[in-house]
């Protein structure tokens, strides 16, 4: 790229460090950006240093707030005995478009996969410990998504949590609304058919 | 996004400017930088920044450049008797990354298309003109996209320049290499007839 003046250089440069942004990418996103009025690329780029300074984890459930709680944890409304867990907090954006949860979460921050070097200790699992000692919780939903370190991190879960005499459940695994048996691989056909339900 | 704490949902509305960038993408990009160290967040933020407070367009040929002259402009291996007019400075990479190339350029900012209302004193033809008049320079190269309204933007400036004795040239039209037949539109397939070469 030595076609390029020095600072487009440095923002492809920097912007092909973004997931799932290659060179092409990149250099059509810095062009796009320079024939933008230089008020939209301050607005961009203080958005950036904000969200980063501004966002630290929830401290009851590690989600991503700008406060000391996140805002689940700070609502009146919510199911206070119901609480799911999962890996990330863009997690909970997918569940929330559902409108069919209301109580609290958990955000592991990963799951337990050893060949990388996740330990449960690194997870966030001490603390949802703790939450359960009030002994106000009677549900904990795992929503680890179903693959190999998702399924043994909801096994490991299951295992500590239910001598605790909390009701431990997990999200079913079945055929994807819209989806066709000819596309959809043995795995999860087999967890449709042992799942299946009565009409 | 009710359940995003504002800076993040900051970032996303502001990521979701960007072309091809949708609410999913953005999210995505959004969580991403989150992660990383407020360093790395800190060096894309500058990188925007400067590259938009830095950039303007080269005094001579209207390419960016964060100095008065572009790079090409201020060479001395570059061959002057050339110039290649291209819509934008994008364009310039990609013929740069063919190695063929060896002479000036100029950056016309857009084309001919009255129905967008993009007239031809909008774009940078005149200080074209004022290019040629040392008469140093021997040949033009269009450059411009083969759409309609590069090859009428194409057609309009060979009317300009011709008269002032400069040869004015055309990028070739015809099979993309690899390419097949059986998925070649009828208007590409027709240029390549008519441009056939003897071997």
């Amino acid at each position: 790229m030595k076609e390029l003046a020095e600072p487009i250089r440095r923002l492809i440069e920097e912007l092909k460090r973004l997931p799932g942004i290659g060179t092409k990418t990149a250099t059509r996103l810095a062009f796009h950006l320079l024939r933008q009025p230089p008020e939209d690329v301050e607005r961009l780029a203080a958005a950036l240093r904000d969200a980063r300074e501004s966002l630290r984890t929830c401290a009851a459930c590690h989600n991503l707030t700008d406060q000391e709680f996140c805002e689940f944890c700070r609502s009146e409304s919510r199911n206070r005995r119901q609480v799911c867990v999962v890996e990330s907090p863009q997690d909970i954006i997918n569940l929330e478009r559902t409108g069919r949860y209301q109580g609290l979460y958990h955000v592991l921050g990963g799951v337990i996969a050893p060949l990388s070097g996740v330990t449960p200790e690194q997870l966030n699992i001490k603390t949802l410990l703790a939450r359960l000692e009030p002994n106000t919780v009677e549900e904990v939903i795992i929503a680890t998504n179903p693959t190999a370190e998702g399924d043994a991190t909801a096994l490991y879960l299951a295992k500590l949590l239910k001598p605790l005499g909390v009701r431990v459940t997990r999200l079913a695994v079945g055929l994807p609304l819209g989806g066709e048996l000819e596309y959809t691989d043995a795995g999860t056909l087999q967890h449709a058919l042992d799942a299946r339900r009565e009409l």
